[in-house]
């Protein structure tokens, strides 16, 4: 009773003392290290490492190149551009990452979200991997990584799959050597059955086939079979396999410049350039400003980076084996890959989820395991273009569309099913709306469906109202189950006055709210409930806040100095009822004459 | 035990008997009566009643009639549509009115906010009136006013404050007789200071004069005098008489067709004819069909509805005095008022705060009292449209910025402050964005800010995990305090990974899940509590959830129906951990060789 101070005076945060420790612990050495994972592994490297890094390294760097090669065809990028997007990423992540199994480059959900941008040039792609690129670094040092924890997972899983099928439909066009300009769901469908008795014979036949045989591939390793180790290895490398089959058939088979797959075509040869991001460019001879380039990119400069973070923290976590991911590390990684990656011409780039796991698979040992990988990409451009110009189209869509099938997460759809119905309508929505609008907008539905799950309840806390009789004085112990904001005040009050309302006339007395569970109010509920109190004294009903503690109790108190006799604080029920009641005759006696 | 089935198998609700229940509930006496309050009172009306609601309708009335000639012009339509506006609501809200005091009616935060879409044609006002009476009915219908619950109060505080600033700020150009086409608050002063050499002497006068005197009548009723009852009636009628005596003085010196004073002009005589509201418009000749007037609407169709509800249902509570205001029914009178108003093309109307408290303060009995203002305006719109041609614009600029200032609720901003810091920051959001950009922004700007205080609670609940030790095995003991959602999954699991990991190698062998106050999760938390059981396995920690209700435990055993074994239900908890410590050396038996 004696401590209460803070009844009249808010006790704030000491905004000067938050900034001062802050400042201090960023020069700390455990920071430090904190911020340089690399010095904490690499003093402690060997041969061994170095053998084990190496081959991992060689065997993502074989999947890598195809896959960046197919994902700048779905950014509607010149293939180089996959390339570039594909090596420094693993460079920078050696310094900053945490996470040894990690492989940044370019995604195929990346890649889709920046397709709707680069219609008018390639410059807007490379500004949007610098822009992401800082959101994501500026997000991370402000520890805001807890922004995806709004992010559920049936609104993941929705998306992915949404995003799964649309990348996979935009690749049929290509599987059957059909021309296609969209890479939308729909549009694709259309495309396809609009044009399909120009499917090419030869792009169609090689297409399944890959397709097949991939697939197979995949299985492989499960097969009960002898050699353990070649089918392994079989299995990680059937991308690069792919590719090589394709590359030779075309090859061979071309004679005077008539190929006979639809093929990637010329590809610039060479290490690009190292150059600041377009801040500016020109679209059809029309120069575009830096402000009208941030405007064309609009939602996305939030949408990207925080899918982009998703992706990352999410292939963090499940290779995490139980170990704490630090979230915000793995951002500020994740920022600067992207922010260095655009100064040669990258497209905006994350973690990858089939690459990571034929790291981890590989057996790699550190994230150096990523230098191979990327001096693997920088030959491939700087000797291997030519080459690269004879893959066909229709390998690359075998290739996407394998790894798709599996990028959707059917059992986890029946267990959302199966476990609570409800979370199906955030999934569904989700789906739904980047299936049939745009992938940036689903995810923003999705989040905002979810969050009015959370708002709801927040409006109908769970109240107990029950009838007491203390000192033979019929009163009303009201049990608030959980925290008290804005949006269940009016709830709370209209549920004490039907209580009392519903009781008979003037039968209660005396409303008692208990505070064990009320730990902070806003200025809301405290005025609700001083206008509950008024309310009531009409009803000649009083109302007693028992033992609530100091901080929501002060928010009335600093309302309304007078209802400080409104809170009782330690006493006992019965002693309460009595001194209320003492106190109600006192008054009666002045007011009996005037009222009957 | 016995009645687990429900761990299995959800328990939804059956949504046919809920409809069945709604539907049978519809065809009762007693939601008649509700949906027709008037049954209630109608048969116990008196002639005592009769008189007391007519003079109070007749007080109303003299109010009603300059206001809505004042709204008019706030919404920039031709001055007749304030009259048009200011009649049907009264009648339609006598039958399905619960509060006997509201008068509804135009208001200036409704012409302010339709202000924006009338520079095409008068026809976007009628047909909003029209839109937003249906989006109004339907969420009283739907028993969705509880959407309204989530504007808090210093969210409306700010909108109240920032809406009042600007209808004053558009007002002071006509106090001064300086033209103005513009109600935006800095384009009013931008257009104030920069033509004030054109201060029209005359206007200036009677403006200034007006409102002194304004404010001096509305304070008269404070002032210890003799004769109560005139200064009571004087302060009621004091909107009259300004407007009489500014007639009258316009009328009075004007001489061959000049006039005194910048005046109203002319007023399209008579009654509106009854029509439907206008579903396609022409602007400069082009016609405007349906679809592209509702987009032109855009957000309005949603702020007008809310802020329309919060005004009258705000009135509402305030003159219940304790009754429970029915906020479905009011809504439902209300959006059968803009409605049928809309058929006489009318605006968006509302309750009047201004003329709801001149009808309590006149004594009204019933809601009839409605019937003899919405007569009298009537009859102002048939026989004295001349006479209002003459009303002087200063004159009405004196009786709105009058109502304006004591529309800003200084003590409420006061209270907030001294209250809760935090709650600040919805309040000057919310009141900025209102003041610089628009006010449905600033609304929806305000919501969501405050909506991020219950997100970023609902994300870091309070988690307290103690360090026990029960039969000489060390645990920790988990308590969440509030209720478990998606955003705090990750939040709960890190918080114990942390702890067991911090506690030193292994030394926790097993962590214990109160589930005392979970009521419900949902399938993130579910997948996140099997995540973090696989964490503490590689930690060799196990994990178990005690005493959590079926509904909760339910959603892990359907995710994963051979984790039953996680849940103990009734036992103390050194049974559970005996029991455990059991299984555990049954396995490390078979373990141990290989391990170390």
């Amino acid at each position: 009773m004696e401590n209460c101070d803070n009844l009249y005076h808010e006790n704030l945060p000491n905004i000067c003392q938050i900034v001062k420790n802050r400042s201090k612990k960023c020069c700390e050495h455990a920071t430090c290290k904190q911020f340089l994972p690399i010095i904490s592994w690499l003093p402690k490297y060997n041969v061994q490492f170095l053998l084990a890094d190496f081959v991992a390294g060689l065997t993502v760097g074989l999947t890598a190149i195809p896959q960046a090669i197919a994902y700048a065809s779905i950014a509607g990028l010149p293939t180089q551009f996959g390339l570039y997007s594909a090596f420094m990423g693993c460079f920078v992540y050696i310094v900053f990452g945490t996470c040894k199994d990690i492989t940044v480059g370019p995604t195929a959900i990346m890649a889709l979200m920046v397709q709707a941008h680069v219609t008018g040039s390639s410059d807007y792609a490379v500004l949007t991997c610098f822009l992401s690129g800082c959101v994501i670094f500026l997000l991370g040092i402000f520890n805001l990584g807890v922004l995806v924890r709004f992010i559920s997972i049936p609104v993941t899983t929705g998306f992915t799959t949404a995003a799964a099928i649309t990348i996979a439909s935009g690749q049929v066009n290509n599987l059957f050597g059909i021309k296609s300009s969209s890479n939308e769901f729909i549009e694709s469908w259309v495309n396809f059955f609009g044009h399909i008795t120009e499917t090419r014979r030869n792009d169609a036949i090689l297409g399944i086939a890959t397709l097949v045989l991939l697939l197979l591939m995949m299985k492989i390793k499960d097969l009960p079979l002898s050699c353990k180790m070649l089918t392994k290895y079989i299995s990680l490398s059937r991308n690069a396999l792919a590719v090589i089959v394709g590359i030779v058939l075309c090859y061979c088979l071309s004679h005077d410049g008539w190929l006979p797959f639809r093929a990637s075509g010329e590809i610039t040869k060479g290490i690009p350039p190292f150059k600041p991001p377009p801040f500016s460019t020109t679209v059809n001879g029309t120069k575009v400003t830096f402000g009208e380039m941030v405007t064309d990119l609009g939602a996305s400069l939030a949408s990207i980076p925080l899918i982009s973070i998703l992706e990352s923290i999410a292939i963090a976590k499940a290779f995490s084996k139980g170990k704490i991911v630090d979230a915000s590390q793995e951002m500020v990684a994740l920022g600067l890959c992207n922010i260095l990656s655009s100064f040669f011409s990258s497209m905006p780039i994350t973690g990858s989820f089939t690459r990571t796991s034929i790291n981890h698979s590989s057996g790699v040992k550190t994230p150096l395991g990523g230098a191979v990988t990327g001096a693997l990409v920088l030959m491939a451009l700087a000797f291997l273009t030519t080459t690269f110009s004879y893959i066909p189209k229709a390998t690359l869509a075998a290739i996407i569309i394998s790894a798709m099938i599996f990028m959707v997460e059917y059992e986890r759809i029946i267990e959302i099913w199966r476990s609570k119905k409800m979370d199906v309508i955030p999934f569904s929505v989700t789906a739904l709306v980047c299936l049939f609008w745009s992938l940036e907008y689903g995810m923003v539905c999705g989040i905002f469906v979810n969050a009015i799950f959370i708002l709801y309840k927040s409006a109908r806390p769970k109240i107990l109202i029950s009838l007491e009789k203390v000192n033979s004085v019929p009163l009303g112990l009201v049990q608030v189950q959980e925290n008290l904001c804005y949006s269940s005040a009016e709830y709370l009050k209209s549920k004490v006055v039907k209580f009392v309302t519903t009781q008979g006339d003037n039968s209660i007395k005396m409303i008692i709210i208990k505070g064990d569970e009320i730990t902070n109010i806003d200025s809301t509920v405290g005025l609700n409930i001083l206008s509950l109190k008024e309310d009531l004294s009409l009803l000649e009903c009083s109302l007693i806040c028992w033992n609530w503690n100091y901080d929501a109790a002060g928010v009335i108190c600093r309302l309304h100095p007078k209802e400080r006799s409104m809170f009782k604080f330690g006493k006992s029920i019965s002693e309460i009822v009595a001194e209320v009641a003492y106190n109600m005759t006192q008054t009666e006696i002045v007011d009996v004459p005037e009222d009957s």
